[in-house]
């Protein structure tokens, strides 16, 4: 069970009421009016806890486990053990998204502007906001509805923030304007200039950054995470993209829609990525590059030219999915000849 | 000498009370009432200062040095100048850290709580603890005896930190229950929400991140360094493990006793680091792995599949050490028969 | 035209003024007295505009722009558009990189000391500086003459910042001495103790971090880097160095001047990177190396050997250049072969 000291359970919530939430359909014979108290993975749920099973390699655990109830895909009910309730989906994982949402709403405290923060008295600010102690927030300002700014936060002039986002504990957000639902975690720098300067014999000459960061909507960016802003053209983060933890992007990145960046994934300066492509953790992508549209690019692969929508690559430097397969398996044979 | 701007020396201390501290024993003819003034490496250190040998690399430092005493194993002794005092140990770099601990004791500031700190009036605050300006503790945490918090560090509500930890300037920690001894440096988050979600067709759909952040004792967590809190299960940190700066560690991993994470690692969702294993700078290990006790991950490994204890890999994607010497090997021939 | 909420335009220049600005010769028949209002790429230049072609790749762009005005080289001039006038140098993106510093000055905000910052009462501040709200200076801290310390950084007791530094929010700067013209950037963390412990079979023995963080004059470091101090010797960055975001920097290391340090760097203990030397992205060092001057490091390189002076080298590990390709071309053959 979540512990309740970090984690707020909402209270109890019927089987109809679940499937409701969840888009799911009860299996035939499960009530509608069960109780259910709470979510919890196969191996650790009781008779009165929901859990999901998604992948096969845990169908063991969905053979022994305890759970009341369980989320699982019209194909597999037949793998789960008789006369348990289930709630039927062709997107279980989702669907238990939505059930702990509801059992663990995710609600920003009261409306309050802490007195040990800094408004700038040009800033405008939203109803329902939350500013707490040590968030600074600049001149001319603007922060929609519902925004939680958290302790030690910074937001320079003139940003904009849409409305019901939360920025994180010292994070700083400068040059931006954001769409609404924007998530920024603690420690995250958008903004600041890009790595730009030219090369010239008596030493390097700063070029100024004159663009900005521009953020759709339902953006999500890690903790640490680095977005610099334009150096004269805008770098563009497309809505409902998730960024995780300790990301690089460099100045003129333009990112699509859905777009999933994984950690400590570096994007040098001017390159596109395109609607929902994947970037697996640490991987590279040189400058003034185009990565297709749905993409996929795996960890540590290191992308030096243009990858075609759809493609999948692997190493570094990165090559098409087969390609890279057929290199490692060759110099595998290579030794074993050797030998 | 180390600047005294920056760094306290406490006074002299006499051979014999070094070689208690330290543990060693002062060879044949070392007089035990000699005075050292300071610690210093071989070919910095003069007639006043304790030195140490360690490394047969520096074997021309230990004959040139102009050390008055010097710290080295039994069996280094007779490389040592004639004369010189020796103390002797096993372990000389050891034995060095506590001498120059002992000279530059590591002392924290006298108890104070700074009036441009927030502590929201429900936590608890140990005796003799440190609470800098800026610096923020939220609802119910509970901050144990000598802890020092740093200038604009935030901690979360009802996180737990036993005595004697010390969170840096400007660090995050939130959803987390740590023992004692516990050091965050500048910049480090910890407890986040993990990078969680479901995939759907209309968008992801956040997953909540129901667990905490478990820490042990004598714990070291570097600079700018992300933790992810648990999914449900708990993200877990062993006693006496120490990592680096700019880690990435995301949700449920586990991480043993001892371990060694180096600077730039990324550890994905749900895999187990055992006891004692070491990851060298820059290594990924994907998610939902085991790597086994005592094993070492090499700088920038790809680690995609279990590692079993003991046992070194290199490599992207990582291969035991002498698989991967060999292919680096034939990949060398391979060109040169080429040519 | 750069967005006004956030860049402030100085004014017009005429054509003769910039070219004193920018060290450029005009073109026969450009008239000095034309008036140009603002700097932009050429895609996007209109009649009053000044804009640069440097890269060959970029052609088409010239001969299509509608830019009044643009810098070339003197080998190019041939390839600009009939009777548009033309700032002549061999070094047109240094002209662009002057002129739109001309047009875009970066002045920092007039100077203020803010209630909600904590200055020591010992800290010595010099003659118009500026202290944003929350940031906070240690004891005995010497700030120079014109620095900006930006809301919530923290910079502690007697570190030494020298004129027209600036130091970005949220970042820490301590055990430093730093020349003039330093810029660290938002959530930079300077000087805190490097990763130094003696393995011992109860457990790790902390090593004290004696040294401190040496820096330059008009050196660059970017967004939630990580430069720790010397252990005993300093860390040192040489003059004229540009660091990018989340690089690491560990104990020890000397970086001469004139280097680029590409983001998600990282460089280990004691190693030396020589002046004028350039690391890429995602490269990593090892400890105890030299990287001579003026070398070329690859992204995601990973060294494990001494560099020469000017050697350009690519691949983990990483090989000079042209073995480097060989060996990835042979690969590329054996897969062939094989099929």
């Amino acid at each position: 069970m979540p512990d309740p000291r970090f984690h707020h359970r909402f209270g109890t919530l019927s089987l109809g009421q679940l499937a409701k939430i969840t888009g799911a359909d009860l299996s035939d014979g499960s009530d509608p009016d069960r109780v259910v108290e709470d979510v919890a993975p196969l191996d650790q749920a009781d008779k009165s806890s929901l859990s999901f099973f998604d992948n096969i390699r845990y169908k063991e655990q969905l053979l022994s486990t305890k759970a009341g109830a369980c989320i699982v895909s019209p194909e597999m009910q037949d793998k789960a053990p008789q006369g348990m309730a289930l709630l039927l989906t062709p997107h279980p994982y989702k669907a238990y998204a939505l059930a702990a949402q509801a059992f663990y709403p995710q609600n920003m405290p009261d409306s309050s502007v802490s007195d040990g923060a800094f408004i700038d008295p040009g800033a405008q600010l939203g109803e329902g906001c939350v500013i707490e102690h040590g968030a600074v927030i600049g001149a001319e300002a603007e922060i929609g509805d519902r925004c939680w700014v958290e302790a030690n936060a910074v937001i320079g002039g003139r940003v904009k923030l849409g409305n019901d986002c939360r920025v994180g504990t010292n994070a700083t957000v400068t040059h931006c304007l954001a769409g609404d639902h924007v998530r920024v975690y603690p420690g995250c720098r958008i903004g600041q200039d890009g790595f730009g300067f030219a090369i010239a014999p008596e030493g390097y000459v700063k070029v100024p950054q004159l663009g900005r960061v521009i953020i759709g909507d339902n953006v999500e960016i890690g903790a640490n995470t680095t977005i610099d802003r334009g150096s004269g053209p805008d770098t563009e983060i497309g809505s409902g993209t998730w960024i995780d933890n300790l990301v690089q992007i460099a100045h003129n990145v333009k990112i699509g829609k859905g777009c999933v960046i994984v950690s400590q994934v570096g994007i040098s300066g001017s390159t596109v990525i395109e609607d929902y492509a994947v970037l697996a953790g640490q991987a590279g992508v040189a400058g003034h590059l185009r990565i297709g549209t749905g993409a996929r690019i795996g960890a540590q692969a290191g992308v030096m030219r243009d990858v075609p929508a759809g493609e999948e690559q692997l190493g570094s430097p990165a090559l098409p999915l087969r390609q890279s397969m057929r290199q490692f398996a060759a110099l595998g044979r290579l030794v074993k000849k050797k030998k």
